[in-house]
């Protein structure tokens, strides 16, 4: 039967370690996971109780664009986190995050099209818009610049352009400057403007920024899977020009139906559900003053300055030119499963690695011990 | 901001009677909705059951292609049903029958291909077609052909079949040596074949037949939307070659990242619930007896055989030739919400309708009365 030549993605090297992770849990090891992209808690205590008491109804179909309560509720965060006066017509709820790019990538660009991304960047950027037969166009960016690209390096011949701050695997956050000149230079450029936020809330200090913040023309992504501890969920959301609403509601209404209507019953709740959200950012700001204070004596001191999310990036081109082989090692040996940096940078990510500090305190430090035992014995 | 011309997907014409229905409802009418293509009632029991025990569980990220017992719980229902022994690694747990229907595409056919399917027929297709860059190509079913294609019918110029038996709007069966037919007639013109079974376990007598039974060069794409009564919840499946997994598989990983993980919890439990989804099944079967018996005495007497799903398409074309405006009228004089046909079948659908029965059956009898005596004035 035949197969498509964009269907074609790359596969995730990750999976190999997790593979081997799990098969060395399957062999009754503790492996400590500082690969997994996700928060180890569930979701907010108020969300799972809205959704319990919701079980007697329905929860058919909703309409496309997600329940009002939910786009108003999220219209109103915009509001609390960045002072901005949100129409919740422009909020579109979807499935997830990915479910948001999808509907960018097909409201925004036809076949052909090149789209500009970050490298380091998130891998799925780059698969999806292959899979809708769009051109990934990577910018290699800078640890000096913390790994974010400037205006001077977006290509001319592009048509679109997508932003992450908080960034993954960098952790880094544009200021609202750099968001301001990026969105400018994409505009005269004629880029349409995709930012991924979805690593909001989880700041350390640095602040963060919305593109909408500086500009309308944009679609911003954001989602509850971080920050409210949502990943299995699938609710995300996004937020369009007022031009866009219309064609974006179309194709939600044939590719999606709807996102699914009990997580968003639990994402309605746990809006209400800062505090529990706080009380996790706690834990990770525990963990990762744990990192940073352990991590650079180890030998992993060529670090992106980790201002948001819950990763920090390190350069090992020092220590090896095998990320994959060096994760299996630190596996094998250590105990600890770690992510190369192939999948997040084709061209560089053979010399980096991503540490995780999305779990639980007791675990990254047992994790910091194994690693510091690891390094030491080379 | 630039707009893609592949995401200028038609419209739903039903949004304006829904629009219609809810501005009527707000005035405070009563409406019988004779128009949705969902079931009214909730998941089933031990679904609801199983998900509020999960409910202190993290419920992050389940792998790409759905959890292993769900897997194996859908292959289970192929030797139930059909007899069939099938590998649960081929089955892939997808966000809805809808997100199967993006990762068949995404895996099968590039940018420009061509894919044939049946008119009347599902809208979605057509349009998720076009949101993908690929071409949609019309096949003029026969009423006396029950609206189904016939093997000489195929194009010739095209990479892609989609079947649908149960077909929505039309409500009518493939019998197993049209299936055949159909699945040969493809593979000799190196069509990939897509099968949408989404209503089986739907049916009234006819009994159903999965293309699989004829072929294993095929997508087989189901959920549990209408028999399981779960269309919010947003989980299908798709049943996929063996050569084809590891791409789809691929795919799944960057665009969905996973199907919701509660969702798929309650679908797990939902395959114990048979007994439930008979129970619903038997309210539609009196509902159909009702339909069957009072609609053509009114005038709704060229209808397609209703042998599956809970759908019934009238042929009016000798009452109106505009069947957007003669819904309107029905629903501004009768207080009935049904489907006009122009969304299922451009060329055909100005005349015909579509009634559904998948409300309670009070609502429907009292439809039918509503619908008699409209008829009877007019
Ligand atoms: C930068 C970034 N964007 C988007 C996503 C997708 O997340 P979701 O679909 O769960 O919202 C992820 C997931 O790890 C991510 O790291
Ligand atoms: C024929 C057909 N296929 C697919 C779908 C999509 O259903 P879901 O995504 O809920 O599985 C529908 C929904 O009405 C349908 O009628």
């Amino acid at each position: 039967m035949r197969q498509s030549q964009r269907g074609q993605v790359d596969p995730f090297i990750v999976m190999d370690v997790m593979e081997a992770a799990r098969r060395a849990e399957a062999s009754g090891r503790h492996i400590v996971h500082m690969e997994v992209g996700q928060p180890a808690t569930p979701a907010p205590a108020g969300a799972r109780r809205a959704l319990a008491a919701a079980l007697e109804e329905p929860l058919g179909y909703t309409v496309a664009l997600g329940l009002p309560a939910l786009r108003e509720g999220i219209a109103g965060l915009y509001r609390r986190w960045y002072g901005i006066d949100l129409d919740p017509a422009r909020v579109i709820v979807t499935p997830g995050s990915s479910g948001a790019f999808i509907l960018a990538f097909s409201a925004l660009f036809d076949a052909g099209d090149r789209v500009a991304l970050g490298e380091p960047g998130y891998p799925s950027y780059r698969q999806i818009l292959r899979a809708m037969s769009l051109q990934p166009v990577g910018i290699q960016t800078r640890i000096e610049d913390r790994y974010q690209p400037r205006p001077e390096d977006l290509p001319t011949d592009v048509q679109g352009l997508i932003l992450a701050s908080p960034g993954n695997p960098s952790g880094t956050v544009l200021r609202r400057g750099e968001l301001a000149a990026l969105a400018a230079r994409a505009g005269e450029l004629g880029m349409a403007l995709i930012s991924d936020e979805i690593y909001h809330g989880l700041d350390y200090g640095a602040g963060f920024h919305s593109a909408l913040e500086v500009t309308d023309k944009v679609f911003v992504i954001n989602s509850f899977s971080k920050y409210f501890s949502m990943t299995g969920w699938r609710v995300g959301w996004m937020v369009v020009p007022e031009s866009h609403i219309r064609t974006v509601e179309r194709i939600a209404q044939n590719m999606f139906i709807c996102p699914p209507h009990a997580s968003q019953v639990a994402a309605l709740a746990a809006l209400d559900c800062e505090d529990e959200a706080r009380a996790n950012l706690a834990v990770y700001a525990e963990n990762r003053r744990l990192m940073l204070a352990r991590l650079p004596a180890m030998g992993f001191d060529r670090i992106a300055p980790p201002e948001g999310a819950f990763y920090i990036y390190a350069d090992v081109s020092s220590l090896t030119d095998d990320s994959l082989k060096f994760a299996g090692e630190i596996l094998e040996t250590a105990g600890v499963a770690v992510t190369p940096g192939l999948d997040f940078d084709p061209r560089r990510g053979a010399g980096t690695l991503r540490f995780s500090y999305a779990g639980a305190t007791s675990e990254i430090s047992l994790g910091l011990d194994r690693l510091a035992a690891f390094m030491a014995a080379r």
